[in-house]
């Protein structure tokens, strides 16, 4: 990671000096904090560099480096309200495993960051710290439920944050400020010790991953964390070390001619023109280095979101309510600016009209333990045929092998403003198969490049509506990415990938 | 495996000959059998017997072995009924994941196996096809749930076997029949395409793995697995390669000096003397081998008990009601031989007077998914406790490490009399843990060496009825055999830390 080289150079002490202050001004200019403790950094980094001095080695290859946290990982003494009011004053008693992993590589930790009430949502507001806004335009959205680290990190108040990601909760921050992100597969970053939403659901579960402006940083992040053995410490963890071979893709030729497919839409919502541009720019990058690369057709990907959706609203409200009915806390149900405020496209209205497409969690669909079960049943039957077509691609790539990622939108628009998120397809889909998914920073809307494009044979009238909705100064200048994703488990492979993938991109740009 | 040798003497029709004439005499004697395809089996083996003499290469390291599998292992063609009447004449339209594994492996699938109606149950018998007995004496129960696999091997019909295990449905009938076993880690052997009870229930999986009398059949069984990359045929199979550094013990000090834990009683039941006989016989082989052991202290295994049977409960009979309604056919609720026949142990009375112990699934527990939710947490709770009790014996073992693995009773006692059975903590808290259990035949009741003992300060009222119950006659010559406990996804570090102990008990015995 750079910051490996930075240590070299600067103290661990200047370091986070000057990752604090630029935190402090990102957090003036999108009020992207949750908990400061600067003060107690500084002392660590301290401790670290007088460590180095007097023994000549680090304490692990974070040593010295400063990492920002959501704020629902626990650290020892400091609170974790995950924007509950009757969460205030919660103060941690001891470390997560991730905060604890993280400190024994040698990290400083030294704020936490914004999240929206409940976390399922895809935009960052709650009713202790208030909004988080996009630092690219600050009447955008910076995303959810990570936005606090998409606007901390794209500002450069730190360089490497943890989010959490059950629907889109990394990509969507990464995707709207420009950042490189991994969503991990199921418990390869142990989650223990943490607080959360929805505990008890043990179907489609929450991850913790990187949110770097330093494509490196994933690799370096997800090395260290396994390197720290998670296993040791939080029983869910998956006991798999770091597996270099899979990193250096052996099972995907070498990467010598790899063989992507291009999901350009996913059968529920046209893309708008920045993001289809990106996924242009990413074909003819990997065509011109000799790549193969193929459409990939949506699988079911309405079911899949359904049926996550299910899993989601298993019980309602009721989850939240066991923590928003102790102070009379209303339960946010927009993330508009104001209610007077107009609606610039039908994100609410997806909420009235197509509750099942609207929001993560519909209220009034409490299902029994053997309803659940069949949702899961159904889960696992959608997963396995999913599994299956991608097994059979082996017929249509002409490398003797399956694609070998899949390259798809991360949402389809670049960051919206405020209280106008309301699409997941893009995201839940992975989460719902456990797919691996980095986020690679591709362009940003251009106005000039990025005009309406003719209308598409719409799937619905609310694809139309989203057509509409677009205006090119809308979006101008916001980030656009792209999602590569991977099988279950093969997260090393997927960072190969993606790294591969950005060195082309960034050739063909001539960077 | 011993097979692999065999298959440079004998042809692979030979050997399926001889152990389907040896299954149908085993058959004969317990009732272990439920599907029989004998004729196919032998075109099959006739074929890989060509391919090898053609050309000289084996299909995989399976090739020729016939393998038995537990009835809920679709085989395309083959029935599938799991003992509900309603399902019979359902004919498999495919092969599971598993099936095409061992095929793709070299195997010849020849019989397929009983179970007890629901699965369910820790002895075997339905309403289709009767009840498995066993073979060591006809008046005791084979177990269950893969009490038909159990008796098959025993009498020597099938060479190895698979069976599943949700609660204990591998280890005792591997137990009360002599087998070596494994119930590997959840989703290391792939479940897709077969049959099976709770579905959509993802918290507790039930795992296949292998049942067999030669220990190094469960190695092999495991390695071919793996080989085949379940991974690319079931979307929740890990990602994890055999680990052959694990197998050599490479974290557990290379085998060199091991400390072990004995787990005397799990503090709900005091084990009847011949299995504190076996308990002994191992501990005294490590030592003389320059191991060490020290006393497990159980951990909440009341909790872990409790908390298993409220997933296992979380719908009442309803998923069992879905298959038994159709045919009017009743739910079975004793495994008694006849009504009238006396209980001779108060295995009835513990269903009637604490439900929480007597059976796995209680008719009258439905929850909602809120409900179901707060049980998963309160598991995940356990789960940690668990793990940080497990890595804080390090200060305890002198070794540097935490105990290497947990030497159990696999239940109170041998092989129980027909409808009997009522004990599971000792098999189903390993489950709720995700620990991988090696069952390992140590010596069989003797009426000699197991007298009764004084009584111990008993722990229930139901804990002095269990050792009431034992008379060494009732047991005479039933196998007694140990739990080898390993940690989560070290599936590889049992195996090899089991045939180490299986080494130091047979030099021990002079074998």
């Amino acid at each position: 990671m750079d910051a490996i080289v930075v240590i070299l150079t600067w103290s661990s002490v200047e370091v986070t000096t000057a990752f604090a202050k630029r935190a402090i001004i990102a957090h003036q200019l999108t009020n992207c904090l949750t908990e400061v403790f600067i003060d107690r950094a500084l002392k660590r980094a301290a401790w670290l560099d007088d460590q180095l001095k007097s023994t000549g080695n680090t304490v692990g290859p974070l040593h010295g480096l400063p990492l920002s946290l959501k704020d629902q990982i626990n650290i020892h003494g400091i609170e974790s309200t995950m924007g509950y009011t009757a969460w205030i004053g919660r103060v941690a008693q001891r470390n997560s495993a991730l905060a604890d992993i993280l400190e024994s590589q040698g990290a400083v930790l030294y704020v936490k960051t914004n999240v929206p009430q409940t976390l399922m949502s895809g935009e960052t507001f709650n009713l202790i710290f208030g909004r988080t806004v996009n630092p690219f335009n600050r009447s955008l959205t910076s995303g959810g439920s990570s936005g606090g680290e998409g606007a901390l990190i794209a500002l450069k108040g730190s360089p490497l944050g943890v989010g959490s990601d059950i629907g889109g909760s990394i990509r969507s921050p990464c995707a709207f400020n420009g950042l490189y992100g991994l969503r991990p597969s199921f418990n390869r970053v142990p989650y223990t010790g943490s607080v959360n939403s929805l505990e008890g659901q043990e179907a489609i579960l929450s991850v913790f991953g990187p949110m770097t402006k330093s494509i490196e940083g994933v690799r370096e992040f997800m090395k260290s964390v396994i390197f720290g053995k998670p296993w040791n410490r939080d029983p869910m963890a998956l006991k798999k070390q770091w597996d270099e071979d899979a990193y250096k893709l052996v099972e995907h030729g070498n990467g010598v001619q790899l063989c992507f497919g291009i999901l350009w839409s996913d059968g529920l919502f046209h893309p708008h023109p920045p993001v289809l541009r990106a996924l242009e720019i990413v074909k003819n990058a990997l065509l011109a280095k000799g790549h193969k690369v193929i459409d990939w057709e949506p699988y079911k990907h309405g079911e899949l979101y359904a049926n996550a959706k299910s899993v989601f609203s298993a019980v309602g409200e009721e989850d939240f309510l066991a923590d928003t009915v102790p102070t009379g806390e209303p339960i946010i149900k927009t993330m508009k600016l104001s209610d007077d405020e107009p609606v610039k496209w039908p994100a609410k209205k997806l909420n009235v009209e197509a509750p099942m497409l609207g929001s993560f969690v519909s209220a009034d669909t409490k299902l029994t333990a053997y309803e659940l079960w069949q949702v899961h049943k159904q889960r696992r039957q959608l997963r396995t045929e999913y599994l299956d077509r991608w097994q059979a691609t082996a017929s249509k790539t002409g490398t003797d092998r399956p694609v070998d990622a899949i390259i798809a939108p991360v949402a389809p628009y670049p960051a919206p403003p405020h209280g106008q998120f309301g699409i997941g397809t893009y995201t839940v889909v992975w989460n719902n198969l456990d797919y691996p998914a980095f986020i690679l920073p591709v362009t940003k809307v251009s106005p000039e490049l990025d005009p309406k494009r003719p209308p598409p044979v719409f799937f619905s009238d609310l694809d139309k509506q989203l057509y509409d909705f677009y205006e090119p100064e809308i979006f101008a200048n916001a980030p656009v990415s792209v999602q590569i994703v991977g099988r279950t488990q093969n997260d090393e492979a997927v960072i190969g990938m993606a790294e591969l993938i950005d060195q082309a991109v960034n050739k063909q740009k001539g960077a």
